[in-house]
């Protein structure tokens, strides 16, 4: 897989007194993106987030705003994973809208064992997703 | 306008550790139906929710849960906005999965002068969306 | 019991760009107030949202916002619990913040078994914060 | 001020389906503890983040989780203001349970004119904050 682009409205429920989107708010809008690579595996998504397997939590995040995102606005989400070892790895986001770039964020993620925490590698069907 | 369908997947954000919709995020999943009628009159929905002359809160809300919601559960909500008064109207919403009912709700907006909180007259842009 | 009293500020994340409380994020504020209720109990609330022996779902929920409410904004919740039926109860909230009614709600639970979805009886634990 | 404590529980509404607290909550929850920390200046929190002169937007946001969080945990956050340059200043949280370290997130802040997006130099009250 390359590039993968999800696309979505802001809702108002996204955005804060400031008049603008809440910060966290566009985090949470990004792993749609992530769910939406996932679907496209073919993956069910409410089996995937409550495996006793395989979990594969969120380790970091970030996120840099570049412009801010108001109600209504339509923003497309270009998405990325890319393998930072055999248990880790990266999925990149690029929020733009009117081929602005908005934002640009990262979320980290390890494969474990949910009940011992210990960590796993990562699942095959999981490599596809890979930008080699 | 008669009926308007929104159609949505179920992100993991909606959801909560019992592994369904958290009941107040479906609320909030409806209302975005509600912004989609605002969008299909052309409206600019960041100008309509911060208007100084103008604000239509929410006087009450309700909702009835028949099914639980799972993530990547792909829903569908029917939309009617329906006057109350000259000064209110409720939109009503049917949640559907599967074709199978899982949740009724209502909003009740009243139109007022967001500084006085005064009520004001329903402007005949939004009159259009009454199901007559 | 009789009355429990719940306070909170108003996060600037509850609040959307019409510069107040997000309409279904009050709902989510009373559900903390439930939360603190049960933790009066002694209730370990990972354990409590996660049985699977007994889920207590709600069924229905409903609120009536009097005045607006905004960021910083202190407020009391008063929580009463009350029997519906030996399977079914309500929890009722009045949102004050000083001494001015803001908002009324209602959450209404079923006690189900997860996995059948058949109707159970309200343990006994929980009858001791009946209203009587 | 050197470090400031904030004292929450986790709420239902913070978890997802996987069991534990949404990833950008935490971050959310953190944001708390900032406002936490301009209420104790006596700053009115509505009007601060409607203000049209100043507006003091998010510019980079990241944290690592290092442990999961349940419902019904108690954390504290521990929160420092720390200035970049003479318009950017960094709020760094170390979220604990038990005297274990779950989380650590930093927002970097940015002072602008919120019409024109210029940049503006930190107000003195608010340098009152930094860890000097």
């Amino acid at each position: 897989m390359s590039n993968f682009i999800y696309s979505r409205k802001i809702h108002f429920a996204d955005t804060d007194s400031a008049g603008v989107v809440y910060f966290s708010n566009l985090l949470s809008i990004c792993h749609e993106a992530y769910e939406e690579v996932l679907l496209s595996l073919g993956i069910n998504l409410s089996n995937f987030f409550t495996d006793k397997q395989l979990a594969i939590p969120i380790i970091h995040a970030e996120i840099d705003f570049f412009k801010p995102l108001f109600c209504g606005d339509l923003i497309n989400i270009q998405c990325q994973v890319n393998p930072i070892s055999d248990k880790v790895f990266d999925v990149n986001y690029l929020v733009e809208k009117d081929k602005n770039l908005i934002a640009k964020a990262v979320t980290r993620h390890i494969c474990i064992n949910p009940e011992t925490r210990e960590s796993q590698f990562i699942p095959s069907y999981l490599k596809t997703l890979f930008n080699e």
